[in-house]
Parts: C-alpha cells; structure tokens; sequence
C-alpha cells in the first residue's frame, strides 16, 4: 500500500519549499535529502511567491514565528493553491500564544492545506480555539490512548472534515485521516520526544511524500508517518551505551535516507477505521 | 552537593524559554532536551512575554543579536522577573560590538539575572565598558589562570556583588561566583573551544539548573558548569581516530542525556573559595 | 602547491565574518573551526561593520535572504574593501528569485570579491542574467562534463576576468580559475550533494583560505576546494551501511578537522588549464 509512494518520492525528487522555524531547520533539509527530495529554504515576503512557484510542495511551519514572515507564508500558500500543488501545515506552538494560535487560524482560513501535522494539543488549540498546549509539547492529559482511541478518531475525523484536509495527529499512537477514513498507525519510539525537531521533519517528509503522490493525500500523509516512525524504530536499535539524544537525531535521519520501499511496506504498523 | 541539583531537572522536567542566536541553537534545544528539560524557542515581541509566562526558565543569549528582537529580550526578561522564574543572560560576543555591549549593558539594567554566563573577555567589557573581545572567543590575555586565580576569583565575586547575581565566568578554569562564595571548577576540555556553541548550550543548561533548584542559584550554576565540563570530558574520551568536532559536539550532548546524578557528583572538580 | 595554504590557516586562525543563512550556519561555523579558523556570525546593520572591522575575512552568503540585511551585506562588503581583507560571495539560489538574482548583481557591483563560490547554475544565472536555476541545486543541463570542459574553462575565465575575482564553480568537476588560469580538479563525491550546505561551507572555507593567504586567492579558493572535496570522498570511505546522509554530515567537518597539509598535498586531484 505504500511501497509506491516512497518509490515515487526516490523518482520524481519534488523540490520542497519550506518556511520554517530557524530550529530544527539544517534537519528538515536534510531529511528531505534523506528520503530523495530536494528542500529550498526562502521565507522574505520579496521572493516566498516566486520560490513556491518553482516548487513542487510546500510546507509552513509556526514555530519560532516572526510576524514579518507571516504575509510570506499567505502568499505561498495561496500561490501553492493556484499552481495546485501540496501545501502542508505545521502549527508548532498552537494554544502556547495568541500570536501562534491566531496565525495557524488565520493560514487555515485563506489557504487549503492537503495535510495539517500536528500534536494532539495543537489540533485540539485549533479545533476549540482554546488554549492548554504546554510549550510545543502535547500535554499528557490530551495524549491519544487505547482507552480514548475511538473517540479521537472521530475527533480526527471531524477535523479533517471541517478543515477540508488531512489530518495527521501524532503522538504516541498516531491518527492519519481525511472526513470517512482513518489511519491509526503505531510504529514510533519514545526517543523520537527526546529530540528537537521530529514533528518538524515529520512535516517536511509528508509534504515530500504528498508532493510526489498529489493525487492521494492520505495514504501520502499515513505513509509519511509510518515512515518516520519506522524510522524512529531503526534509529532506536542502533543506538549503542554512550549514545544519546544527539547520536539517536543522526540516526533517524540516517534510517530515512537508507529506508526502503519494501521495509516500509513491512514495517508499516497501522490498521484501518 | 550536586546530585539533587540534576535530580531535580530531570523530576521537574522544566520549560525553558529560549531567545537565542540561530547559530547554535538547535544544539540548544537538545542539550535542554539531553538534560531532561523541555525547550521551546521564541523572541518575535508579539508572543515573546506569553511564552516566558508559560515557562519556568528564561535564558537570554545575544548571539546573531537583531536589533528587532531586543524588545522581546527585555519584555521577557521582566515578565520573568514579575513571575520570579530564573532568567539567565548570555552576552555573546560583548565588547565586539557597540550593539553587543550596549545591549547586554541595557538588560542588565532592566532585568534581574540569576545568572550571567560568559568567559571572561565578554564580563570585562560589560565590568569596564572597555573593548578587547575578539571575537566569541575569550582573548587569551584575559584567560584566567593558576597564577592569576586569586584576583580573577574576587573579580568575580565584585563582579556578582554589583549585578546582584550569580557570575559564571567560564574558560579553562571556570569561577562560579555570588558576592561572597566562588566555586573554582577544573572540569571540561579544550576540545569544547573547537565547536560552536559550547557557551550558549551551558547556558540553557544553566537555565534549565536554575529553574529546576530555584532557591539556590549559585550551586545550581556551579552543577550545571560542572556538568557541561565533566560531558566535555566524557566527549573527549569517546573520540576515535577519524572522530573531529563534529562527532565530538554529537558526543558532548551525548553524555549530558547519559549523565547520571552520582556521576555529577563524583566527577566534579570544584573547590570553594 | 597546497601544503602552505592549510599551514597558513592553521597558524593564523583567522576570524571569518559570516553573513550567511540560518540553514546551514551551524555548519559553516563548525567548519571554520574544524580547518583551524574562527566563525564570527552577525548581521544586523547595527554591527555588521563593527564586526567586519575586527574580522580576517568575510563571507556572504544569500540562502534564506532576508530584504533586511542587504544593506549588512553591503556595509561589511564595502568595509572589507577598505581593510583590504577577502571577501567571498556565495550567491545560492541566483536565478532562482528575482531577489536572489537582483541581490546577487547588486552585490557584484558594489563589492569587490575576491572569490564568487557557486554552482555553474548560479553563475550562468549571473553571467547571462538569465533564469534556470532549480531551487539551490545545479540543473543537470548545465554541469560541467568532460565533454564540456574545453568551453566551461573558458567561461569560467572569462566570468574570473568580467568580475576582477575568482570564479570557484563547483560540482562534479570543479573550476577554480582566475582571468588566466584555470584549476580543473576532480575531488568530491556524489554523497556531498545529498546534505544540505555542502556549498555554503566550502564558500566559508574558502574564506579562511582566503584570508590566511591574500597574497593567493586563486591558489587559496583551488585549495578549498581540493580540501572539501578530498574530505568527502574520506567522509564517504568511513560509511557505515548503517550510515546515511546525516553521518555523513558529520563525517566531513571531522574530515577537515583531521586534515593535515600533506594529506591535502597528495590528495589534491587537479589539472592546471
């Protein structure tokens, strides 16, 4: 189901046009280069347009959010809308300011996103305009569990179907679904929390995989997913006794670069609701 | 004396607001993470004060200063001060610029530090308004050495008694310093002068101590000082034949996500004068 | 003919002033210290001549260009002129933006480079102020081949002796060439374009080449280059199956860590045209 999609990433090489926080931006390039597309990094008002124009995807993230790149990010995401190619949304930090909130409210009103990427909190800021996120973190009370799954694939559903697009809420056990189709996906490692940056490059990767795969953004999103997760997974078994945080980031973008079409397709863990 | 110290940041878990350089930030926000605190990065004026709120640490690091965002330093800065949070500053490169040292100088008048961390080129320009940094780096004429310790311990004891805060004045011998107590550390390796950021990560890390050990800054800068040397040390023993300071800023951060309370304890190298 | 080059680095440990992007700064910074030099990063123009003024050598780099810090480019620019100190342009993305492009231009006119480090992309874009570039990557029609190198010499000359610098146009075969001579060298491995800012730090390399040897900027930006690529290709031997581009991104700053002048000497692949 989602060998295809990784082989299309490897062939077509979409060039991704990211505006990004100056975080964890070094690794949402290079785990574009990892998985085999191609990043370009542009976010001055004076050029934002012309450079989705030359791309095949693109991808806004809030975090470390200047209000000078906020036109940036409008005028990108509508001129990814009129070109027709992907847009996704990573509203890191929604529910943690005003500023955060209302800007990822105001991107989901004037721009159709294919994915939005998000913690559960940060969905949550967004689908109750309320607030409860702590830092860029999920809080633990919202965590998805086997307890509440049910209901937080219809929460997920619901949201999708609001908002017009994918919705990808990741965390512990992960929900990938469009208005009648969920993917409940658990592949990940708990290290993956113990990073900067893995919800970044997850963002990154799915506008990747949509980018390559335009005509199915939800198998795109879920395989993405899966694909960071398994990757989480390989990064976790590598690990040796002195390594930490620092060695496990190589890693998992080491397990991107090296992850197969047939191993995600095997290593995919998810069922269907 | 140490051992609760770290015990407490990994308990505590506490949220560090970061503004700081795009340098050596992602580095940062891992070593927050390595530590068992959790980062979050923001400095646009519109949320930089929301963000403190919500935060249990501040560290303020004016590397890559924009003129633009000195209104968040100093708005967070206070904002820290009113909820009684540890903020801590790092003035980068002070003495290198007008900006630099106009800057530093200006929070230091606004805000109230827990701590200042800095080598020693940069506290002598904020000491005496005078010039002499090269650069980041510490000009080897202002190096503390055996020969001149004593003078250089009650400088910077002067030096904490007129800033009302802790003084963490770190090269190859590292003082630690409140009006009346100093503790002289011997941890670390040169190595950790041939990555970047080596300075601005023991700041967060120092945030994430302060904030965590809130009643007792002096000894929680002293651990975290102790820490960042005693990992830059552990760094230096994992290093290989092929191994340069990429790997070893990996093994750095490494070793402060493997650190463990006991071993804080009986590998610091401190004395108190 | 190299040897001297990376001694004279060594010896001086020049500080390089960069002006680069937030994508790959950590890198170039890293790379400076790992060839034996010191990074300084600052741009606002508040400082950016202040700091210029205490640096050996600049570097300005265009990735992620902020409209704000253009008048920084030519403030440091125009005052590495007067000091009489290297100055290297890496125009990324030229021909990919009007902003890039047009910035580019207007920084060639203005500046006096001694080297102008890009991809031959990039440089047609600014030798014929023509579009073509893909993102930040070289379009494959463009690159240098064996069966295309009599005319890329002479273009790259011709481009040297237009602009009164060194044109150091990189890619699988690389030129380095001044009005009247050219460094054809076939160092560098396929591995070094699948990170980001490979280009960006062999540009702040080039710097500090530069810098430590004025006398030479044809023979110092040759060097660079020589030295980056003779890195990759042993960043490329130490891979591990494991291993993906992240590590590999390790692997070659710790590379030109651990480079010595004989290495260079012997490894250096080149021809003079």
């Amino acid at each position: 189901m989602f060998e295809h999609i990784l082989e299309n990433v490897r062939d077509k090489s979409p060039l991704i046009h990211c505006i990004t926080n100056y975080v964890t931006v070094n690794d949402c390039a290079n785990i574009l280069l990892a998985c085999g597309a191609s990043p370009i990094m542009a976010d001055d008002p004076a050029e934002a347009e012309h450079i989705t124009q030359i791309s095949s995807g693109l991808t806004i993230n809030i975090g470390t959010l200047n209000a000078s790149t906020i036109p940036s990010m409008l005028a990108s995401g509508k001129r990814a809308n009129e070109k027709g190619i992907p847009a996704v949304l990573d509203p890191v930090g929604a529910g943690a300011s005003p500023l955060r909130t209302q800007t990822a409210e105001r991107l989901m009103r004037d721009i159709k996103f294919s994915v939005i990427r998000a913690n559960i909190s940060e969905i949550k800021a967004l689908a109750l305009s309320a607030g409860g996120a702590r830092g860029v973190d999920a809080d633990k009370a919202d965590a998805v569990t086997e307890q509440n799954l049910q209901e937080s694939v219809a929460f997920a559903k619901d949201f999708a179907k609001r908002c017009g697009c994918v919705a990808a809420v990741t965390g512990r056990i992960d929900i990938v679904a469009d208005a009648k189709t969920a993917f409940v996906i658990r592949n990940g490692h708990e290290m993956m929390s113990r990073i900067t940056g893995s919800g970044c490059q997850l963002s990154a990767l799915t506008a990747a995989f949509a980018a390559a795969n335009p005509q199915e953004p939800l198998r795109a999103a879920a395989a993405a997913v899966c694909a960071m997760g398994l990757c989480g997974q390989k990064a976790f078994e590598r690990m040796g006794a002195a390594d930490g945080n620092a060695s496990y980031r190589t890693y998992l973008i080491d397990a991107v670069f090296n992850l197969t079409p047939q191993q995600l397709q095997q290593g995919a863990d998810y069922e269907i609701r």
